[in-house]
């Protein structure tokens, strides 16, 4: 049985969804017990509310938690026993094998890195996401890319891309069955000669690794295309990339309300296209579907979104389990030992 | 009557959209004379063909052209009389009031920095770009916003952005008529203390300026939602998020197309659905229509989407028109100067 601890608190749709998602996923046969760390009463009287298998959830108690729009650190300090403290702790004991937290980004990031060390040869963690794609990839033709930092670090060295690359192709071959998956780095062109300083050094160590599947760099355009399996850029880019793809998402959404409320012609087409547009809000509304991994702490971490409804969770939990079932951390570390493993040639020299 | 040099050579239908849509333009009530720069006989030979006013185009010799996939420099070092070239130096001596180019972008940039000035306060030009949103802009309605830069400079200091910031709101005050512009930094939090070093020093500038409209930051979802008139960012970020909006167009597209092929029913759904279609066809196809300047120079540059065709032509013609109509130079200047006719308060000191 795999222990998740679940931080209870602090999603926007209060504890509801999150104590629902793990009554839902008790109800399954998946080895996976969710421990809802938070307000014990509060939990408590939700989980009575709703049908579960008591023998797969439990409730383990904090003080607090840190509010989404809280400044990290300040609630952090405030609340030493807050739900996502109290839960990163269980992981770090040993009592839990994996986080699972839809609260405040900043505080699972800051939280995580006060109790967990980070693997070796990693200076800073990166926060993944994944986005729709017309491409497919891998073998289960996922119709999403994953990408990454997407916040934790707003701007990386070389040796930072090259470390989230590395995690990333890791995390995608680990939990979407790509066997090489295709790594990008993200840049304003394709040549290798394109890019910041940090991109340009990065694509040059990358393109010299044997260890992972290095296709290049890759442009804005080839994200919605799919071209890569795993897109690596700084945290700064990478938010704003991710938060402008759910505001098209949004956008795109709202134009279909809208025609909802038009004209009949207008409606009987909608109708008509229904199965088209299903499609489109899949594709659209992928964010309220499970999470996302904090790479490069020792301990595995998933982050929901912060908009997650039960199924959401649910979901996110599946994952977590499937990250400790498929030995994430194990590998992550030999992922990351890669880069001594096979010392880097000189540029000049050929091989 | 305005002269416009037209660098009419390198774009990616060739001669035809070029020579066309300043074609177009002779034969409408708009005091512009097109200087089409190129390949003289190709020229004549296209024109032949095309219905225009010969009092109002003209055919100025040039020696080759950069092609889309050359490097600038190169192309630039070994054609000293290319069509880009040429053009340039004739806005430079005064006998064409404005550049307009639908070729190799890196090429107009470098080219244009070889032959003009940059306006003082200025130390690295912008590259602009306009990009669909949910929200109007300005008196007009406008379907656009402006962002700038989009990949002429990929680093930007804070000093850079700031000046990107004033010279991006005289154009949108300028061109769309919009009395005082909402400017917005684009960064990772709507926080003042959110973003990179240069952001968050912009940022404080901006606070203080009097003479523009600072909203405070954007992130990216507020792109596509249109909340500020014109966005600023560093062209690495620029360019990284319009190829992801051609890229998010381009895959709306070829959904539709796709299901053109597919099955009656869905077809039919299309039809009725035909006029909702229309919009999202002309928002998600804005590259089709007009350009965007190059701001930095004292000479007025107009960019034109590369994959233009006569119709955008005509527009970018018109909207070149327009720049040296409404003075956008002397009124640049101005703005630049600005910032030193209102001198900074120290942050922490009342005002």
């Amino acid at each position: 049985m795999i222990r998740a601890a679940l931080d209870a608190m602090g999603a926007d749709g209060g504890i509801a969804p999150l104590v629902e998602g793990a009554a839902q996923l008790s109800l399954e046969d998946v080895p996976i017990h969710t421990m809802l760390v938070g307000d014990q009463a509060a939990i408590a009287e939700c989980l009575r509310r709703t049908r579960h298998d008591p023998t797969r959830v439990s409730i383990i108690p904090a003080d607090g938690f840190v509010a989404m729009n809280e400044k990290p650190a300040t609630g952090l300090d405030a609340r030493p026993d807050c739900s996502v403290l109290t839960a990163a702790r269980l992981v770090a004991t040993g009592e839990a094998a994996v986080l699972v937290s839809a609260g405040n980004t900043g505080a699972v990031i800051l939280g995580a890195s006060r109790t967990f060390e980070r693997l070796e040869g990693v200076k800073r963690v990166a926060l993944c996401a994944v986005h729709p794609t017309v491409e497919p990839h891998g073998p289960k033709g996922d119709p999403f890319g994953l990408m990454l930092d997407v916040g934790a670090t707003l701007q990386c060295s070389a040796e930072e891309l090259t470390a989230f690359a590395r995690m990333g192709s890791c995390y995608s071959r680990l939990v979407s069955d790509i066997e090489a998956p295709r790594v990008a780095l993200l840049s304003n062109g394709s040549e290798p000669t394109k890019g910041t300083e940090a991109v340009i050094a990065a694509h040059r160590a990358l393109a010299e690794a044997d260890d992972l599947r290095f296709i290049g760099n890759v442009e804005g355009l080839d994200i919605p295309r799919g071209t890569a399996d795993v897109v690596v850029c700084e945290g700064f880019v990478g938010n704003i990339v991710l938060k402008m793809l759910e505001g098209v998402s949004d956008a795109a959404l709202g134009l279909a309300k809208h025609a909802g409320a038009a004209r009949l012609r207008y409606r009987l087409g909608l109708a008509l296209l229904s199965s088209g547009l299903r499609r489109i809000r899949e594709l659209t509304d992928w964010k309220q579907y499970g999470g996302a991994p904090i790479l490069g702490f020792d301990r595995a971490v998933i982050k929901a979104h912060g908009r997650s409804n039960a199924r959401a969770i649910r979901n996110a939990l599946r994952l977590a389990g499937k990250t400790v079932q498929r030995e994430l951390v194990p590998q992550l570390r030999i992922s990351l030992a890669a880069k001594t493993a096979h010392p880097r040639t000189a540029p000049s020299s050929p091989h």
